[in-house]
């Protein structure tokens, strides 16, 4: 096709001149397209663009897309709504990868009736119209076997009349819409390939953790846990209602320079060391620390734990003890030092005696990555489906995207979370290159405008479409300055807003009793299980388990609750007092949240009922079922008053609805 | 280098694994790299990107670019600024299309160094790292011939002083910025090319536009103009200051259902018809209308206007009225009805009975796309470097995307003005398609709000990258109400507005006589010249040919006018008054302007001068010089007041310069 004239001019590639209808700004789409959007199976994922073209005709779009394993091609139809903008909605079925594009195309038929309708409007002669579209229509359709009877009928009717009420039946329509050609069919991926889309579990975006160290279970600061007192204490976990169980390590432990209590330097003799020194001589990654029980005893947990409703989350922490088998085994996996020792990890001048990186690069190269691999697979085989990962930052970010995907190929139903409580740009890349799950800044963000801005971001901004987050309100490593300053009222506040704000959400034990006793004029607990046993006292008075509870049941019952994006933030005009609604994808589910957030004193405001998202005038009511006193009322008008006390609860939940037939 | 474990664990991919440091949201990027960036020849265009990795290593980064026709890549240096973002500067010194891409590595040098300092302040031996610093050094160096004798020094160097003072070392330091091999080196563009950007030539962002009719120049309303009436009235538009001065189709017109005055369907005896119905039985687009003059004519005209400083710009409409050449001997470059008549233009209900669109699809092409491009390329012989394109947004994206490519590549230096008063994504899509600048909604602008957010979103948002506004004041197609209603001031304010917010802006002539008679309630001209011929009295009283030179004389001398996107505006406290600020892109010339943008009225408000851009404090001083009154000042404090009246200037145009010792 490349004719020239005697000017010189090569003519357009043919391939490029059909692309005809610009399609842009398709979402979801991450880093262009270089990293899988997410959602959760179950989901109708919204897919949007702009789409536009030359002229005037009619335009149709429509997203095109397949799990990644199966050959045939799904087409679901997309529809304008604004301003040259684009929606159409794809259901994901299975886990897993999947990819779509947009396709676009002008519909000459639906055009010319366009036309013709405003020529008639318009009165004028349509004679040569009716001509050019049975023309059009017989071209298009004779073609087809299914459509010869009417493409005989049309060919031989004569007259305006007939002909417009042939040529615009419904018959002649529907034949149109599913036989003729798509005029400059063009394509959202020209050049290039479809937008991938990873289907996760529910799981992965809804889930109450528990966290605690299996050592410190048996009641006895004096005795090393076992998995048999975790099985214990099962029941009481499952009735404050969680659903993942999460353990810091629980491998061998090593000797060499171990740390004692609180992280000093040197241990005492009958120090335990810090769970994060992993191995020893008996074993490493694949290993059990011996006092806490066999592998058999493992996997017996596991099957118990699921009758509990709880799933067991393992910690994958990318480090040896000096100890570790690995050093022997792999010596080319670690840095060694000029003197013949090992190069011990360290942050300069900070040094960390009781364990050695593995090296990535070099020697150590692909063997260090298809190891720690293994190492998660290892687990999976014991049943294992949930991995934390510490300190994901300081390994490579291929290594990464490299191994998730390997283990996402092997279980989809496998997911991470990242545990880099790092720079933005860092904690977000983490969830691109394949994280499911993500620590947050949550645990330090306590005023209006810090949760509200977090939110917006985490909700509408780019992390929307890749990122999922977990709100931590404590971690071993963290004991958040607003717990150790507000009382029981504090805690209550920060279980309220991971809980309900979150579809994920966390805590570490203790938080449960309100405890947040520090190492002084530091962020941190003293006498840290990291470093030592500890005995708790799971029914001390003044704990919050009840509240947990409810907490935790009203997530499972309003699937409003069970992702982070369907958040909007209402006006209530005082600062100390948040007032949030939590819509599920639906519509059909809404909450509408109140917390206030001073631990210390009562505050009262007028806020906003949001009549209008049901499309109420401003004196119109809905019904309102407070789900923590379990009692119904209405609130008519769109502007009403709240008064919260820090105690006995900082916050109000409501579920609302416009029905008011079922309220009152 | 596929290992794999027992646990069937493929490994990782060599290439992806060395990617280890992200680079992210690199800009300037124009949907992803599908289209070219845009800036002028002599730009310094800035570079960023976010770049981080794993660890806390130091990073180093560069832009690497190159010419498209040249082989050689020239490198930049990146530094980082803020929060993982990092800048760095390429020059564009050639016309024509540049690609570039990002570079980042760990420097282990600098990393190994940073940790030695923080050991030596923290008072820890350092033997066993001055040992890895100079195994690290020699093997870095020892390949390289120019280093021979620093490495010979290096190793026989004993003692960790001595050590200590060679590997840190400013030679040391040198060798390995130079011949160290860059660690995990990493690219912008893994996998894929790099980042597109065209340098354009200087008048495609800075121009001052003059529109007219060259039939109407001949002073009397019943002899159709010529060319040398154009070239009578060069002396005239030159000092006004202008440099490019564009006609309206200047081809054969149509006899066929010709247009009468004010658009009627019907034309009188003796009527000229539209100059948008293009082509007689004499010559289509390549044929210059007979009374207008002869080709040589025209191109002595090229080369007088040159002589007064003024480039031609010629009008590309793409149709044919009824007795175009083409019709006959490219049938198939039109639709037909099915009773064997051309198919004229039309958007149903209205139909334009004197023109007919050229096909681009079906047997049209690929003929008719190379047609038309040999019609500019006919231009460019001629001598025009300058196309205003007619209604570009009816003809299809992917004919301009080529031609405007084939044009580029036959002549940089060539540029075109897009005529898309449409739907704004279609207006930016042809931007990016190819077209150097264009018509924008600027002529619907007014308010301080609509101007504001209008400017922001061409100079910082995405725009900023592709879109070159033209900012007309007026069109023969628009005669803005706010011209029709403000009188000579709203004249003066539109003037100032569009000639010192914008690189490029143009008027129809009429506006220097603040002519604005309308079609009754229409946004049109009474007796447009589209359609007739029309006498000018280009010396009528209440002209503002002053002011016009003087604006235009104030763009030429004052770099920051040259380009838009250095706007930013400033407090002053009234709706009616706006303020801003216009930035040369080396910070080196700085202007500050106000404008009562009321027609009808004087305001006045206190205003911020801009202090602090200097780094002064709020009661220091800047001088100021007045470049309409030519006198000069000083602004003592923050915060001033200023009153502007609509005549006889609404607009007050101040230089600021913050050495005191040049004012006063």
């Amino acid at each position: 096709m490349a004719a020239m004239t005697k000017a010189g001019t090569t003519g357009p590639d043919v391939a490029m001149s059909q692309q005809r209808i610009a399609i842009e700004r398709v979402t979801p789409c991450v880093e262009g397209g270089r990293f899988p959007a997410k959602d959760v199976v179950g989901a109708q994922v919204t897919v949007e663009a702009d789409i536009f073209c030359d002229g005037h005709d009619v335009l149709r779009a429509a997203v095109v897309f397949r799990h990644h394993d199966v050959n045939t091609w799904q087409e679901a139809p997309m529809s304008h709504f604004d301003n040259d903008r684009w929606r159409g909605f794809l259901s994901l079925s299975r886990m897993g990868l999947h990819e779509f594009y947009i396709l676009a195309w002008r519909d000459l038929y639906a055009s010319w009736r366009h036309g013709l309708e405003k020529k008639k409007v318009a009165n004028q002669t349509i004679t040569s119209e009716l001509l050019e579209g049975r023309d059009m229509v017989i071209e298009a359709l004779q073609k087809h076997q299914k459509t010869a009877a009417l493409v005989k009928t049309i060919g031989e009717a004569s007259g305006d009349e007939a002909l417009d009420r042939l040529l615009c039946s419904e018959e002649t329509a529907s034949a149109m819409a599913s036989y003729a050609d798509r005029a400059n069919l063009s394509t959202s991926n020209h050049p290039g390939p479809g937008f991938p889309l990873l289907a996760l579990r529910h799981k992965a975006r809804f889930g109450s953790w528990y966290e605690m160290f299996p050592r410190s279970q048996s009641g006895d600061g004096q005795r090393h846990g076992t998995f048999d007192d975790v099985i214990g204490r099962l029941p009481a976990i499952q009735e404050m209602g969680f659903d993942v169980l999460y353990f810091p390590p629980i491998h061998p432990i090593g000797h060499t320079n171990r740390k004692g209590k609180n992280n000093s330097l040197k241990a005492e003799p009958g120090d335990v060391g810090s769970v994060y020194a992993i191995g020893d001589e008996t074993g490493g990654h694949t290993a059990i620390h011996p006092e806490l029980g066999t592998l058999d005893d493992f996997r017996r947990l596991v099957k118990v734990a699921e009758r509990h409703g709880l799933e067991i989350a393992l910690d994958f922490a990318i480090q040896c003890s000096l100890d570790h088998p690995w050093i022997k085994e792999h010596p080319q996996w670690f840095r060694w030092r000029p003197d013949g020792s090992i190069h011990y990890a360290e942050n300069p001048p900070k040094r960390y005696e009781d364990i050695v990186n593995v090296e990535f690069y070099g020697k150590a190269f692909p063997d260090s990555w298809i190891a720690l691999c293994d190492v998660v697979r290892f687990w999976i085989d014991q049943g294992v489906r949930i991995f934390r990962v510490d300190n994901p930052h300081t390994k490579p970010l291929p290594f990464w995207e490299w191994m998730l995907r390997e283990i996402h190929d092997y279980r989809p139903d496998v997911f991470f979370l990242s545990e880099a409580f790092t720079r933005p740009k860092m904690m977000y890349r983490l969830a691109k290159v394949g994280f499911e799950q993500s620590y947050t800044y949550f645990i330090w963000r306590n005023t209006k405008e810090e949760i509200t801005s977090y939110l917006q971001e985490l909700a509408y901004g780019p992390p929307r479409e890749f990122f999922g987050p977990n709100f931590f309100v404590n971690t071993p490593d963290i004991n958040p300055f607003f717990l150790q300053n507000g009382g029981r009222p504090a805690f209550l506040i920060r279980l309220a807003l991971a809980g309900l704000l979150c579809g994920s959400w966390g805590m570490y034990n203790g938080f449960e009793l309100c405890e947040a006793t520090p190492l002084p004029g530091r962020e941190e607990y003293l006498d840290s299980e990291k470093y030592q046993l500890k005995a708790w006292d799971y029914d001390r008075p003044g704990h919050i388990k009840e509240e947990i509870a409810a907490i935790n049941r009203i997530r499972l019952e309003n699937k409003a609750l069970w992702d982070h994006r369907g958040v909007v933030f209402y006006n209530i005009w005082d600062p100390n007092l948040l007032s949030f609604g939590r819509w599920s994808a639906d519509r059909e589910n809404m909450l509408l949240v109140f917390v206030n957030l001073d631990p210390h004193q009562g505050h009262g405001a007028h806020f906003e009922v949001p009549l209008w998202e049901w499309g109420l005038a401003d004196h119109e009511a809905v019904a309102v079922e407070d789900l923590c006193e379990q009692h119904r009322f209405i609130w008519q008008g769109k502007v009403q008053y709240m008064w919260i006390e820090p105690a006995p609860l900082p916050y109000r939940i409501y579920r609302l609805t416009p029905r008011l037939d079922k309220g009152g």
